[in-house]
């Protein structure tokens, strides 16, 4: 692409020579000619004046200090720009990525006959889809997908290679669940006997995904008890998370990897919750609640917006003033016992 | 099933009309016609008086404060005749999960010749059976999974979608290993070298899982270097969980998601071990030990019995003191200096 | 093999019966007739006494205190001669491994067309190998492992099964991928929008792991939003690890299971990062910092072999006395309630 033409792709003003011609988008830091690198934080400022890049993307007010060697294409957001671009970066590299074969349903896949399989439905070699099966349109299944029975699978959803949808699962539209997840398997209920072993609570219920939501790479999410477990529009899970049985995750809530959230806790909506961050069962988290990485949240938090921090957590402001004290432990301790020693 | 048949099945009492007929389970909060619910919990009591349920299941003694549309069922114990139910529910479901196929052996499965299969065993497209495999009666050996070369599984055992058991594994009687789970992947043994470098020892044991052993979903269990890492018989693990190598684990204790034990630790009987916990390697943890969520375990546990609670872990009951002054250290440090200032 | 070949293989003395025939190796607490223990740790020299093994390595220097009926094997260093006859025993066992089968490239491999395959390269059942893959020499790649189009892979590198391997994603010489980690996987990266939804940024980078990389099961590494995550030379990671996009790790460095690194951080060489241990995005730990488990490192570490411990991650020293009183905490309150109280 020309930088006349990425400047009309995104809306920008070219500044330089608009011939220059970019075939992939590089850090500012790692900028080679025939790549196009973006300037969104100052900090990064001194690689504009060095880098190699054929075109750097720029704030619109962006006033060098110094020559500038690269074309700059000014924007109003370069963040948002930069998403535009990338995801036209992405559809172009669609020649070379999984999803090239011609036909689409590839002859090693196995597909029960009761499945109902929408148009343009990708389903490549190994796959697995179980009887029951419904999927809409514009979807693609990868190589050692699982779908098991009586699962309903949305428009334009992505199942990546060996991610297992288990018997039941209701999946939206758009949502994509990445390599190795596990949707629905069964939640971790036991009834202690007399002898002291457990007998498994059969688990019945199902997990929703609403639209648009993502699962990250080897997460897994548990199938409820009775009724669903429920994962609602927009969320975004990261890799390696569990959500047990009976969860509720809110609306356009993010969850950073590692993450744990116990059975039949209701996470609200807009909810920033950190990597390796643990919850426990049956409480609620209120609306827009953020927990700081490796926090653990251990009763309901009722008021909209808190920021919560430490394990058992505080609140953030109130973890950071007593952590501070924790650091001087050693020296306050000395301060009492020279207070005793004085007072002999 | 009629009231009145689920009342012969769970030994219940009917208390209303033994006709009402229900299909399926559900929370009392989500209770619709055609539903059974269930009040164990008396904070739930008001949801008897409002839900839509046809039948509910109460506790024998249980006097309703206001009427009741519901058909009840009084029992003697709420939650042993909701299992015993849901189990009744479960086998009905049988009909459209996933083995539902007509030939218990898929014609897309992958089995060596040389395999030993035993009778009325079900194995799925795409799963994998090594040589030397011996597979006993009554096992479900579902899509992708991995079974290694000379791995043995007794009766009536459950390998879930793409579970990996890999090389020599033993696996007892009426196991259930989920998704996505490992067993038997290299322990994590390098020797370090004199430039810096690793090199890497060999694993050469094996993991044995004793009867009625729940592995879950991604969990991963390695391999001993020598001899074998051993979980014993009832041993229930929940999803996500790092067993390393030459561990044990004793009979029926349970551990929850995300926790980890590392290298050649022996964990006693009827431990219960909460998510996100971490147990150091080559110690011991006495019989009966309750560990605290997020909880750090360094040193050996020696007194049966014991709870454990942060990171690092102190005796329950000390964390929560010491946590107790921990959030009010702000304040303690300014009586301390007002004890320094007042002593001026 | 007989006592005699052994001394040969690691360069040892014999003393004792040199004609003693081993099979297996034990450790020395299971040591049975027929199997080679060994003491490298003088801890257990108890059992050099009772134990039934028919050899047992020692030290050179090892004075025996009482009779032992095993014949000693005497070495320069146990542990190395350890791993050298852990290796030879590995490579007896072979006969048994999943590598037996005669034919290289298994018939029900999905490989396509345009992937290149160097000699010596053996594809199990169910593998899927892309477009435009390279698989260099002396290269296992076991069932169900996917591998997307265009990776290139090194000599002598394993792919074990279930492992997935995304598209573009460049693998060294001599590595491993154990069962289930996933390379590849998109990072997690989305634009906040003004509705409170989150769209993806596409991520276009690539994973690249060098020679000699040990990646643990079930594991995670996310591909770049540009440019590439790093995993340079020997790195040896465990099970279960999450390593987000842009990250670095530098040479020889090791991390024990469930750590998990936030995107764009670099890590130096030579480090050792305990198990959950979290470490923010954004940073750069220097080489050769040690981390304990379960620690939160919130900073950057610009010293070269710091130690660090809790979370947030203080030096290890000073946490340690920070941590002494904390748990005298309950008493340090009442010394200073009596100061208050006598001051009156």
């Amino acid at each position: 692409m020309k930088a006349a033409e990425i400047a009309i792709l995104i809306g920008g003003i070219v500044d330089g020579d608009p011939n220059k011609v970019v075939h992939k988008p590089a850090k500012i830091e790692e900028g080679a000619p025939g790549t196009i690198s973006f300037l969104a934080n100052e900090k990064y400022e001194a690689y504009v004046y060095s880098c190699q890049s054929s075109v750097i993307l720029v704030s619109k007010d962006f006033v060098p200090k110094e020559p500038v060697a690269a074309t700059l294409i000014r924007v109003e957001n370069v963040y948002a720009s930069l998403t535009v671009l990338l995801e036209k970066f992405d559809e172009m590299m669609d020649d070379s990525a999984e999803d090239d074969e011609e036909e689409l349903i590839s002859p090693f896949a196995f597909i029960h006959p009761d499945a109902e399989i929408g148009t343009n439905v990708r389903i490549d070699a190994f796959a697995y889809i179980g009887k029951g099966v419904k999927i809409a349109d514009d979807v693609l299944i990868q190589a050692h997908a699982f779908i098991g029975n009586d699962v309903s699978i949305g428009n334009e959803s992505i199942i990546h290679c060996s991610a297992k949808i288990l018997h039941g699962t209701i999946i939206g539209n758009r949502c994509t669940v990445h390599p190795g997840a596990v949707i629905g398997s069964d939640g971790f209920g036991f009834a202690p006997q007399e002898d002291g072993s457990f007998k498994k609570i059969p688990q019945l219920g199902i997990v929703e995904l609403c639209d648009g939501v993502d699962v990250g790479a080897n997460t897994v999410i548990d199938r409820a008890t009775m009724g669903k477990t429920l994962i609602e529009k927009g969320v975004k899970l990261d890799n390696l998370i569990q959500i047990a049985h009976n969860v509720t995750i809110g609306k356009n809530t993010v969850i950073a990897a590692q993450a744990g959230i116990a059975g039949s806790t209701k996470i609200g909506q807009n909810c920033m919750i950190g990597g390796q961050v643990g919850i426990v069962g049956h409480i609620a988290i209120a609306n827009g609640t953020k927990i700081q990485a490796q926090s653990g949240v251990n009763k309901a938090v009722k008021e909209e917006n808190t920021a919560l921090f430490g394990s058992p957590a505080l609140l953030y402001n109130d973890f950071l003033r007593s952590n501070a004290v924790f650091k001087q432990l050693p020296e306050l301790l000395k301060r009492v016992e020279k207070l005793e020693k004085d007072k002999l």
